[in-house]
């Protein structure tokens, strides 16, 4: 019997080590969606779109200032980097993807909580088969 | 412009309110997976599974007891009641489905860690369009 290499969602976690998280994952995408061609989004902006305190959006942006991501001094403004507007379009895309997909499949406008859920979980390779799957199927 | 009602991770978790967590749907989906026709798992048996410790496993088989999905006494078998079943095979189903559409969409048989990170996110009304795309598709 082919017994699969489980493990608990926690387990993978574990497992993927270092690497964005999806909390870290959720804010820099936010930070690139918003950042637009200011090129910069408020701390404030960003907790208000993410419904969380301003003093976690502040916390967070200090762990993505100390991996590269995103310039920032505290209690002003959150800057994308070159390697976090790069990483940021991924996500933003790996987002609109899935969303489109999900839309086709349930014929509904409303995916955004699930679109939020599984976007951390889907690598790179799904996103490009997904688009072109979608190619075929609205083509 | 249309903001979407866009939430971290853990505040989409923390809206979603009680229920099963992520982690007790891994464990019931693989009590139910063990339990096949005997009808019920050991403690350890399900701990190699998930490559958790036995400690782990009996704290959650508890934590599920309470809830009603399985009859458990420590350190003895660990038996999905009727209520357990039902709800273990939907996980089941959920799981075999997202399985078979990622091997489609990646011609890969290896899509397990994929599958097991975003099947607690996706809703039933999902799993049953997957199903229908799925026939399409292949059909």
């Amino acid at each position: 019997m082919d017994e699969g290499d489980f493990r608990t969602l926690k387990g993978y976690a574990r497992q993927k080590g270092p690497g964005l998280t999806a909390a870290m994952e959720d804010y820099l995408e936010m930070i690139c969606r918003c950042a637009g061609e200011e090129g910069f989004v408020r701390v404030r902006q960003l907790a208000h779109r993410l419904h969380v305190s301003p003093s976690s959006a502040s916390k967070m942006a200090e762990l993505l200032r100390k991996e590269g991501y995103v310039e920032y001094e505290k209690y002003a403004f959150i800057r994308p980097t070159a390697k976090g507007r790069e990483t940021g379009a991924y996500l933003l895309r790996r987002h609109a993807v899935l969303e489109r997909f999900l839309r086709y499949v349930n014929h509904s406008q409303d995916e955004l909580e699930q679109v939020e859920g599984i976007e951390h979980f889907i690598c790179e390779n799904t996103v490009r088969n997904l688009e072109a799957l979608l190619r075929r199927l609205e083509g």
